[in-house]
């Protein structure tokens, strides 16, 4: 009997994808866990560092990490001088380090993409009511006015349709550095170049801390 | 009377320095609210970002904060091809970030500057036993033997000679944006330019979080 046609194949998961979602659920007593620093690089070459929240893989089968921001902060034109970005992300209770270099994609109320308007949408749907608030603000960094009603408006609910300044942040990694202190290990993750084929294989090295 | 000639000017303190020395202090029951995160430039223009260790400032009457790291690290070469850094430095138990943009200096074996070698042997002498050990191991990042025991030498104490490898990072900061979320306040800071009084001018900004 013939094999059946081939599927779709299936995204080959990264290596490091067990790794991190162990780490996540050994420190998912601490809040704080999920508090992430995203790098990236100004238009003026200088370096940009902040603190983001992580918001999960872009689905089940993917090794995709996603974030939001909004459509007026800077590191919305920093990722289109330059998509490349650095996370470094601490577990404090396991004494871990994941650093996640990749190249980041932003989805907003143009992207057509279904796919990634989906993963949009839930991203919205997974904020609570003040961080979808967050996103009617005045403008982020501009200079403060007297009048604070402004930071109060009728909060969002999952219901109500996305606003345009709500972006998803998409981090397709490429290398990976995994630093365990407390156990003197650190693992280097490199994401094969080439063929399609080759792009999903990943090789795991064994460096020195 | 004529009044005494002027003392060497002491250095104007930063307005924000009050403001993070009061976070420090407030989440010093969290050992890991002194680990921040550096980011730099590559040499390749692409982003680096890593959890590092805050070393206190540079002396009481200083703006500087200070860092230690290896000779041998990828920081050196990268801070090498571009100075400036941005610290993204977040507190969990006030929930509040402070980002910190500024040019770095390394100060190594061969600084000839009598006060920043001070400024390292300082730190040398802070570091704990196992801390100082690390700057005996193998090259970090390479890749890793078979024989564990070059992990164990001798650890040096503080009163043993700096080794080479174990360098200072002086990071002079320009600009600061301190968020608290708790509160829904936002200031930045950003030094003065121009002449060397302006310099130690420092402007605060009420921004929109």
């Amino acid at each position: 009997m013939a094999a059946p046609a081939a599927a779709a194949p299936l995204r080959a998961t990264a290596p490091w994808r067990e790794v991190l979602k162990r780490a996540l659920h050994a420190n998912r007593g601490v809040r704080h866990s999920r508090y992430v620093q995203l790098a990236t690089v100004r238009p003026d070459g200088r370096p940009a560092n902040r603190t983001v929240v992580y918001r999960g893989f872009l689905g089940e089968d993917s090794d995709v990490l996603t974030f939001v921001t909004d459509s007026r902060s800077r590191k919305i034109e920093e990722i289109a001088h330059c998509p490349w970005a650095e996370v470094a992300w601490y577990f404090p209770q396991t004494r871990e380090q994941f650093r996640l270099l990749g190249k980041l994609m932003v989805v907003d109320a143009a992207t057509e993409d279904a796919a990634l308007q989906k993963g949009r949408l839930i991203a919205w749907k997974n904020m609570s009511d003040p961080g979808r608030q967050q996103f009617l603000w005045p403008h982020p960094g501009q200079q403060r006015g007297e009048d604070d009603s402004v930071f109060k408006p009728e909060p969002p609910t999952g219901a109500d349709p996305v606003v345009d300044t709500f972006c998803l942040v998409c981090l397709a990694v490429e290398e990976v550095d995994h630093i365990q202190l407390a156990k003197n290990l650190r693992h280097r993750y490199v994401r094969g170049s080439g063929g399609e084929a080759a792009a999903e294989a990943w090789q795991k090295q064994n460096v020195n801390p």
